[in-house]
């Protein structure tokens, strides 16, 4: 088995923190900012220095390639973003990246040719912290987002993404959704699972499907003095037993999510008995089917409370993503190499949006997680340790070697 | 017994609502606005036409006099207030009055004397739609709130109640927190109770106690599609249950009444979990004991829920007012007007603030309620039919001969 240099991965991790550097250890670096810029050109020089040719995309995404003995063959990319949130940590994007330049750098170290050739993507916008939405470039790149609507897209000042790429020296001419060969992503895991369970690795074997929905329930505003309970027709307390009936649900069905983020009560007073509440629903599962499922029986356990309850219901769903499951070939490569290396893992799903969500409808893809501290992350007090961000890139390495085929001069 | 005349009432009430008249059959008469200011023009207008005299205090309530054979003795009070909510009805507040009114004018007519000279105050934004707080110039008068202070108060433009009072021309003279012999208010209810059970009249024992408390629930803020249920400290679906629990608490406690009327999530999002949930709690009971047994079943219950799930919990007590008894005296004259009238009636708690509840703690006082139509209140749609409002007023003109003593001539 192949081993990236953890001590040159982890140097490049905190060079690249120190661009737009956070207060408290994390970093600022706003998609298309100066400090993305500066991110950006730092890269490139260290992409250069790996002998890797660089090309950008009209929406900005960066592509560093090194060749392949069957140069016409499809490539084998790595990627994911160095834009961070506002307040963002140093690993969640950066790692992914940073750990595939590690794969070249050690690719070289080695002499190692690949039949395919290999690239690194930087993809635009990932965080939708300034730009809307979220994972903007690789939705241009794999056509699922009109790259004319992108360029358009302004963020809060008005300044729109065409603006931005010219202003930054990013905007490219290399071809959208040119054909791929496979797309591995590595990444911090978000949530706190494989912390939890002592693992190194987490195999993704896709992203769950997701329902959003919008709730309102409606009774009577009335005095809060004057009304006797009996009387009463609060939405409040109906939401009340809704919410632990929403509670009790996820139980029901396995790997289910159910979150209620946001809620408001209308025109709301000390002394007045609610007479609208809006929520919002968020419910998630791996499997289209089961999600779908959890959606029926969320809505019958809301429509149930406002019934028993004489309230008025209206429920809308405001998005449905369906279950992204990652290529078998791609999935089990992953696998293959955690497990000759011999790296506690187990398999996982992703959580969250990233951009090889929008790569798995463009070609074979798959996701190594590692675990980061607390499942935090949006935070500068993000962290993950030197051990597992080694092991994590030792798996990719692995895994795009097999994908890309090798000879060894 | 003695009767007013409904028709003349009701047309007083017909023309004051003209004064500032909303689009919907209410009026808008906001505290020592110009619209109060000829709310008050018409009232002196018709107090001068019925032979009272009228005297300002310094915090602009307003007094109308009909001298009694013993005129140095302590008044009889009648009263309520002429201003509005933004959009209010045309009941509220204004029934007091304009029903004391009815009683001079029919005292007038049926040419009697009382021993005791009758007064009839209007106070000063007791609606608290302007300046804070509701109340405001029967506080004063009784000693709760200082001049000062009151004076001093300004409404959202920065005008304060001393120009506003310099403005309309109720800035006077007559000395704050003269000895009322007793006090009388006729209001409608702002419930649905004596509605409900065909009643025409309330006979109002007292205010109940409230205590306000302001709740803050933490948990961890977390992203919804990485964090697995199990590993949730959702502030939020805490609250669920917290919710249900206090809704429960409620019947245990007989006349009860349990609200929560407003409730934020902290930076809220859709796909965070609820890290922080603040919300108010409003308890109410006619008796204080059992008021302070609730707060502390309240309590327990919030905190029983908050152990059970890990969540932190702050609760602080924002205000506690005592219950307010009505003196047996008054009440046992309104009480045996209205048998004596045969009018369906029942005891009842105002729930919901009065003048009347500062002059109880001044002079012995009560109050009389009719039903208005479904409880509504603080709403241009406010009603009352005539029957019931000719048969509180009768009430009222009953209670306060048997207290002031009468002769006719």
């Amino acid at each position: 088995m192949y081993r990236i240099d953890g001590e040159r991965l982890w140097q490049s991790l905190a060079a690249m923190a120190e661009i737009g550097p956070g207060e408290a250890g994390g970093s600022s670096r706003l998609a298309l900012s100066e400090e993305d810029r500066q991110g950006r050109a730092l890269f490139s020089q260290w992409c250069g220095a790996a002998g890797l040719s660089l090309a950008v995309d009209p929406i900005g995404n960066l592509f560093a390639r090194r060749p392949g003995l069957d140069d016409q063959a499809a490539p084998v990319v790595m990627g994911s973003h160095l834009d961070t949130q506002p307040k963002g940590g140093r690993f969640d994007g950066v790692y992914g990246v940073l750990a595939g330049l590690e794969v070249m750098r050690s690719l070289n170290d080695a002499d190692i040719q690949t039949d395919r050739p290999l690239e690194l993507a930087v993809w635009t916008n990932e965080e939708g912290a300034r730009f809307t939405p979220a994972m903007l470039g690789s939705a241009v790149f794999t056509g699922q987002l009109p790259l004319a609507e992108a360029l358009a897209t302004c963020d809060r000042d008005g300044i729109s993404v065409a603006t931005s790429l010219e202003r930054t020296g990013y905007a490219g001419d290399q071809p959208l959704g040119r054909a791929f060969d496979s797309y591995f992503e590595a990444h911090i895991e978000q949530g706190p699972v494989l912390e939890d369970e002592g693992l190194a690795v987490g195999v993704v074997t896709g992203g769950q499907a997701i329902c959003w929905l919008d709730v309102c329930v409606r009774g009577t505003a009335a005095h809060a003095g004057t009304t006797p309970m009996a009387r009463r027709r609060d939405a409040l307390f109906g939401v009340g037993r809704m919410l632990a009936a929403l509670e009790d649900l996820a139980s029901r069905f396995g790997d289910g999510l159910v979150t209620v983020g946001q809620l408001d009560v209308a025109r709301s007073s000390r002394n007045t008995i609610a007479g609208e509440v809006r929520f919002t629903l968020d419910l998630r599962h791996p499997q289209d089917q089961t999600l779908a499922a959890l959606e029926t029986a969320a809505r019958d356990c809301l429509a149930a409370v406002a019934d028993e309850r004489g309230l008025s219901l209206d429920v809308q769903r405001h998005w449905l993503s369906p279950a992204t499951p990652f290529a078998a070939d791609c999935v089990g490569a992953v696998r293959e190499a955690v497990q000759a290396l011999g790296y506690p893992h187990r398999d996982i799903i992703s959580g969250a949006g990233h951009d090889a969500i929008h790569l798995a409808r463009h070609c074979s893809t798959a996701m190594i997680f590692i675990p980061c501290a607390g499942g935090l992350s949006h935070n500068e007090a993000e962290s993950a340790s030197f051990d597992d961000v080694r092991r994590g890139a030792d798996v990719l390495f692995n895994a795009v070697l097999a994908r890309a085929g090798r000879q060894e001069r």
